[in-house]
């Protein structure tokens, strides 16, 4: 297996591997795999897979929706989302949402990094920031939607369905709002939504990282492979 | 009320509050005060309790063990357990724990700031790190003992109880253990242990942190105060 410019720096330059020196692969396809260094050099190398020594693994069709937050509190969402499991990530930009970017290459670099320090076999995408409207008008018909609303006063419009009623498993998403909570149009427009269901993630206000891993294990417990 | 010379320097030094500005004041007991400043000195001070803002609430009768990891992740596990709601904070040296010391005073006010941050009313006691063998051996008679344990083969030993058929409600403690895991001697003396109950935290591996906010998350739903 041919290396990169990029991983050969990495496993060479930084790592310090010779040739015969040992590595676990994973493609996110195939498992994992030990492999040896068949040739080392400064751009490039080879690598000889050996055999498998985990089978692949999917996390459930679960997408993580979140609205960034300070950088290293992003890193973190990112972190815990690989190690509970979910397939997707999607950074979306709310009303209240201070970062109006992100680095996409950078989260997806750390995606990568979680799922190897977790001994997954599978990295999540992480898609590009999209605006929370256009994300719902697009919204796929057979995915359900978990939000985490701290305001459980609906107002005068109609209210989701409560999480701990919804039945059967299926494709789902998990949507942690920013800090400063959803906006009132937000909180009706996703109320409004066929596909939603609301949680309560106790009394307490809790940080958007904290509410993203509480909210995926909520959801693993339900519908995930948390057995 | 008289103010100390950390708090004096911290609001009217850092802040720079005048005499006549608002704080919020809370004591872990009288629930949380709209203060005013009635006197702003270098090196002291008198602030004036108006009226109650928030009702005193305790968190439920909940404790979070964990064998410390490197700094920024102890800081969290503490700054997460706070939001999450645990009522007392001990960090317990087990076979495979990295950290030798801890700071407690440094602890102690990080988990003062994170009640701060989330409006919590209450800042759970951090105790002085001790031997987990230490911990069990007085471990209180009424207090039952949640831990997550990945080598879930339990070898020839007993095993504890599910925490799924655990019933009832009173005090609990959950035990996050080291990044490596409990050795075979800690393992098995836990599943001996007649307070003691298993969870599992899904198929991957977890960092301590994660852990720490999923088992809470656990516990809460079950036993707690996240209706």
């Amino acid at each position: 297996m041919p290396l990169d410019r990029d991983a050969a720096h990495y496993l060479f330059g930084v790592m310090r591997l010779k040739q015969g020196a040992e590595v676990l692969l994973f493609n996110g396809a195939d498992g994992e795999w030990r492999a040896t260094v068949a040739e080392a050099g400064k751009r490039g190398g080879t690598l000889e897979p050996q055999r498998r020594t985990r089978p692949q693994t999917m996390p459930p069709d679960l997408w993580l929706m979140f609205a960034p937050v300070k950088k290293a509190r992003t890193d973190f969402i990112v972190e815990k989302a690989v190690e509970m499991g979910v397939r997707r990530l999607l950074p979306v930009a709310t009303e209240f949402t201070n970062s109006e970017r992100i680095r996409q290459d950078r989260l997806q670099s750390h995606a990568r990094e979680a799922a190897e320090q977790c001994g997954a076999t599978f990295v999540p995408e992480v898609a590009d920031l999209a605006k929370l409207p256009d994300v719902l008008s697009a919204w796929p018909e057979d995915r359900r939607l978990m939000f985490c609303d701290e305001a459980q006063a609906g107002g005068d419009g109609p209210a989701a369905r409560p999480f701990a009623e919804a039945g059967g498993p299926g494709p789902w998403a998990v949507l942690i709002g920013p800090e400063g909570g959803f906006s009132d149009r937000e909180r009706a427009r996703l109320h409004a939504m066929e596909a939603a269901h609301v949680a309560s993630l106790g009394p307490r206000i809790l940080r958007a990282d904290t509410a993203a891993v509480a909210a995926i294990t909520l959801w693993q417990l339900r519908f995930g492979d948390w057995t």
